[in-house]
């Protein structure tokens, strides 16, 4: 094969794509002007040396946290000389692609402050925060627990004679823990413990805490800090996650965070209203992830969609792609169906992503806007989308980044390809802001109370619940099956939504009748924990039917000349979206059959020609699927992948890289005098 | 919480087991003996300096090849010191548990030699390689290339005037690539390369090639050696997968393995007699990866069984097994049912692969004795077994991995879990011995000629594919449902093979129907790609199939007198063995529930059935879990981790775990004057 047989296979492919690239791209982000916006930004990234990647590979954690304090002090930087916006500053971070100690300074110091923090006290804090003249991280998570707040242990009591209070660490289980920015870098901390005053538990409140002396950086007296050591897979290796132990450690009764609850000189203290604006971050943090979720996924998909249409194996004479190339060449990878029937739906998902990613970002900008003039009506449905989206993206979409490597065969396994990386950051996201588990309780009680809704005030149900009507009358939703007839009939969209809604709506009956019959409630742990399966399998259930409907409605708005122009598309843009839109729907479909078969919705020769369906529309993405990764926009700073770099110089680029491993510098490798050697001459010397 | 409360849960839950642990152990082991004989290796390595695993987490590949090299040598000193037979080396590289620049000197180069060589090759090479006089690798794989043997790009042509072969890479993409202890450690490759004679492609054979000096370890003129660079989530850290490029590279005509091809001092070829015995090495290389993933995934469960055992996490007052400890505990993670439906499963899955790996060397065993006999009857089947159930085991074993680490929940992420060095390090076994998806191909084409077999000569059927006769009556089967009316019926180990053979039957008629309806033939490369994702159905439906089986076979046989004593197991033993059985097929069954529904084999209504039965034996099984991942006998060595130890003191471990973290020698981190003092100070000093 000769050295640039790959460049000419990914450049010969592109020239088959039916549709305009840029067009696809801008349809994506929203519009020319953020395309640009965010390639300005990550090209600011490339060019400074200190985000440089080519050494990631090597660096132990040691290494790894000095290189991410480094980068921690050049992003503030950045940040003080350049005014950035949210989504700026996200951007920034997705071309950094790494977690680092900075990072919970702007995203949790600062906003609790400023959530929960009196005038007086943003006052005090903010200003110096902005400035970096304090560094602040946020510890809630303690070594023996996490989620569960009203049980940490470490503990604030209040010593009225000097008015301050003790934050102690009752053993070293109370310890905080996973504390990203603690362990090296941060000055301060907002710390979440549980106050005492006189004697009293009034449960758990924040406090702002120095941690390092600004002369110095030497940890005060009274608090043992250091960092938790490395993680899985190499994850998060440039951040510093770390540990604190308070031993009666005194701070001033102002530095509790007192916008909400109060605690007076004299030691009274002074309830907080019920502030819903606490539910704002949570949505807006899952928000978020489902928007990031749709870059990773696409990353990975990019990266495999390009190496394996420049990997040859084996000979197919008649290889349908191919055979306007030279025929004496082995097959493309990418031709073989079962390559096509793994990858395209990923390819199809991240789409759906980018879709689900903008309406939950709108979904969470019109909460607050209500939140704001007092109208909490959208909170709790908001609250459980967000929850269910979180859970269900994340789990599927980290998978997919795991796939994809795996769909690159032997060379997959190379930290060159750039997924290994990717998935190492990505995966803690199926645990953080809710365990992917857990979280799906939250659309499950959602649900129950909507179906409690439908039977009394059916006109009341929210319109993604709309579905629960078709449940009310229990035989005739018995009865209902799939109307599809002929195999186009699954391209009919009507079809699809009723098919999500149809397994919607029954299992969320089953899980109602089920409470129902144990006459048992969701406030009751006991029996409420034996329901936690079905919880998430509705929760999936739901989440995916609002991404099959929102990724629909986004297409149908593409082609609407009533659509604001940012989010339409060209009709031949439009006509690969159809396909994608069609294949995420049904793929999700076959993915998830029993749910759809297993009360005789569909019947066994529906579900044969939906397998069938799939596949064609596979077969028929086979032209664009370079097209559809390269409207993804990911530069090759952003993938730093040998495999999946946008000009396909797969191997040139592998090899190149073994030539930056250090091991090479040697011709004769560390330990050959201390270890080959002696073994070798052990029982004398072989000759020929 | 008090310190040892961890300590405290572990113990008590070991009060509660209904089974003689020891008893369990032995029955997994195939008798006590050994059972003593693993502990005594295991601890034979712990015992080791050299293999000690404390600062595993910090090593970048550097130092880790350097480590690698340090344990190889020792290894082929342990090896040379006791003479250790296959179990007991396998044993070794289990407790070693990493993968070492030497492994492939034991395990490729010398059995190549062995097999291919002349009496005189093996004579001259193998001596000196026993005494590790000369260490060697096996360079199949190359940058552009891997299983397409054909295509290979390095050369070997016969240099006629000087009676050798002329060794060369054509372009870069014929450098070998991923050889494991090429990188640093060998002075000899047994190298894959065609030949050339007069011009003429005889097609790739198989070279012994001199690498390095044996007087100072330098690669010879004319080789360019390096390490490829460090893999996916830092797997294989230690292993020096190497290249190597060589540039018209002489070595002596003898230095062809010629048992089977030969090539005379005139040029003259003369072709191999077709010999089946290279299929048993591949038979033998599978068969002992559903063996390890048995000791893999059960490692993994044990460790999150144990954590999540002495986790605790929100109140639960009613809580079942926490009802006899103090009431004011929080709920331990393992009594939520959630958690119970994904643990215990993999649990069961565990068992059943320990059943399945001894069959399956059973069949290796009894294939190998035929074929030296002259007896290839057993030939197709044996080799397509090992291909479906490599394909299915490694595919839901390291994913079970991976979920054991998710199921604990943030802790899950430190690398002080052990269980992200075990994916990282048994991810690959998806790729390599056969890619997992084009595996499959294997059963499908040995399972379409019997269903051809089962047409004409049904008496011919092989036992495993006997379900076939089911299909042969097409109205009788379309017609054929599910027997189960009771839930208990679900338990009936009658129906529940049933409901596989009925499944495997459908999904092979399928697939043959289609094959013929396209007037198709699975030699034809072509078209036969098209079916490849329906043979990926049909192999892990049969792998499945025979996995239930074996293992409800091991637990017939394990209170059967007639059964060999090590086989067998108290009647305690059994009782819960059952449940695990009952739990394997059961929950195999509900996770591919759709390929039982969509033809009607089971109605709603058993649906729901064996949803329910499936949470009933997991409930079962709750005070036994602890007792069950006991008994797969992991030491602390082993495991190396600080949630899953013996004793069950997650907390304390995981505290001192982080004291010898690297980063914690200094009290104020490195990068403080360079980057954070300049930050903190840029705009002036923040003062109170």
């Amino acid at each position: 094969m000769a050295e640039s047989q790959n460049k000419r296979d990914l450049a010969h492919a592109r020239t088959k794509i039916n549709f305009d690239v840029k067009d696809m791209t801008n349809f994506l982000y929203g519009g020319e002007a953020n395309v640009e916006q965010r390639r300005y930004i990550i090209d600011l990234i490339a060019k400074d040396p200190v985000f440089n990647k080519d050494d990631w590979g090597w660096l132990n954690h040691t290494d790894a946290v000095k290189r991410g304090i480094a980068m921690s002090t050049r992003l503030a930087e950045i940040k003080m000389e350049h005014d950035l916006n949210d989504l700026d500053f996200a951007t920034m971070m997705e071309a950094i692609d790494d977690t680092l100690p900075i990072v919970l300074h702007n995203g949790a110091f600062i906003p609790v402050i400023t959530s929960q923090g009196t005038e007086e006290q943003i006052e005090k804090w903010i200003p110096p925060a902005e400035k970096f003249q304090i560094i602040g991280c946020y510890a809630q998570t303690e070594l023996g627990h996490g989620s569960n707040l009203s049980q940490l242990e470490t503990t604030a009591t209040f010593v009225k004679e000097t008015d301050e209070w003790e934050i102690n660490s009752t053993s070293f289980t109370a310890a905080k823990w996973w504390i990203g920015g603690l362990g090296a870098l941060c000055t301060h901390a907002v710390v979440q413990a549980r106050i005492f005053i006189e004697g009293k538990d009034y449960g758990a409140h924040v406090f702002v805490v120095p941690l390092r002396s600004l002369d110095d950086h030497k940890p005060f007296p009274g608090i043992e800090i250091g960092d938790i050591g490395p993680k899985a897979y190499n994850g998060f290796n440039k951040m510093d996650n770390g540990f604190a132990r308070f031993n009666k450690y005194r701070i001033p009764r102002e530095n509790m965070l007192m916008r909400f609850s109060k605690v007076s000189k004299e030691g009274v203290y002074t309830k907080p209203p019920h502030s819903k604006l606490a539910y704002g971050s949570m949505v807006l943090l899952r928000s978020v992830l489902i928007k990031q979720m749709a870059l990773y996924l696409s990353r990975a998909v990019t990266v495999s969609t390009r190496y394996l249409t420049v990997r040859r194996q084996f000979n197919n004479p008649t290889s349908r792609n191919d055979s306007d190339l030279n025929p004496g060449l082995e097959t493309q990878v990418i031709n073989y169906p079962m390559v096509q029937n793994r990858l395209f739906p990923m390819i199809a998902q991240s789409y759906a992503l980018f879709a689900a990613g903008s309406v939950m970002m709108e979904m969470y900008i019109g909460l607050m806007t209500g939140l704001s003039s007092g109208n909490i009506g959208a909170l709790a449905e908001v609250h459980a989308m967000s929850s269910a989206l979180k859970s269900y993206c994340t789990t599927f979409a980290v998978a997919g980044v795991e796939e994809s490597r795996k769909l690159m065969g032997g060379h997959g396994f190379s930290y060159f390809t750039g997924i290994a990386h990717l998935f190492a950051s990505t995966v803690p996201s199926n645990t953080y802001e809710g365990d992917n588990y857990v979280l799906t309780q939250q659309m499950a009680r959602y649900l129950l109370k909507e179906v409690k809704t439908a039977r009394t005030n059916p006109d009341q149900v929210t319109p993604y619940s709309k579905y629960l009507l078709l449940g009310l009358n229990k035989s005739a939703f018995a009865r209902s099956t799939c109307s599809v007839a002929l195999p186009e009939d699954w391209l009919n969209l009507a079809v699809q939504l009723a098919a999500f809604e149809h397994r919607c709506a029954r299992l969320a009956y089953e899980l109602s009748d089920a409470v129902e019959q144990g006459g048992l409630d969701t406030a009751n742990p006991k029996t409420w924990s034996d329901h936690n399966i079905e919880c998430y399998r509705i929760s999936h259930a739901h989440a995916q039917y609002v991404m099959v409907l929102w990724f629909i409605q986004a297409v149908r708005d593409a082609s609407n000349p009533e659509t604001e122009v940012e989010r339409r598309a060209e009709p031949a843009s439009v006509k690969v979206l159809e396909r994608l839109s069609n294949l995420h729907a049904l793929h999700t479909i076959q993915t998830n059959l029993a749910d759809f078969v297993e009360d005789g919705y569909f019947s066994p020769a529906q579900c044969q020609s939906l397998r069938a369906q799939v596949k064609n529309i596979v077969a028929s993405l086979a032209d664009d699927a370079v097209g559809l990764v390269d409207a993804f926009d990911h530069p090759d700073f952003l993938l730093n992948s040998a495999l999946g770099a946008t000009d396909g110089d797969a191997y040139k680029r592998l090899w190149d890289k073994a030539q930056s491993e250090p091991l090479n510098r040697r011709q004769v490798c560390d330990g050959y005098e201390e270890y080959i050697r002696p073994l070798l001459k052990k029982h004398g010397e072989f000759k020929l």
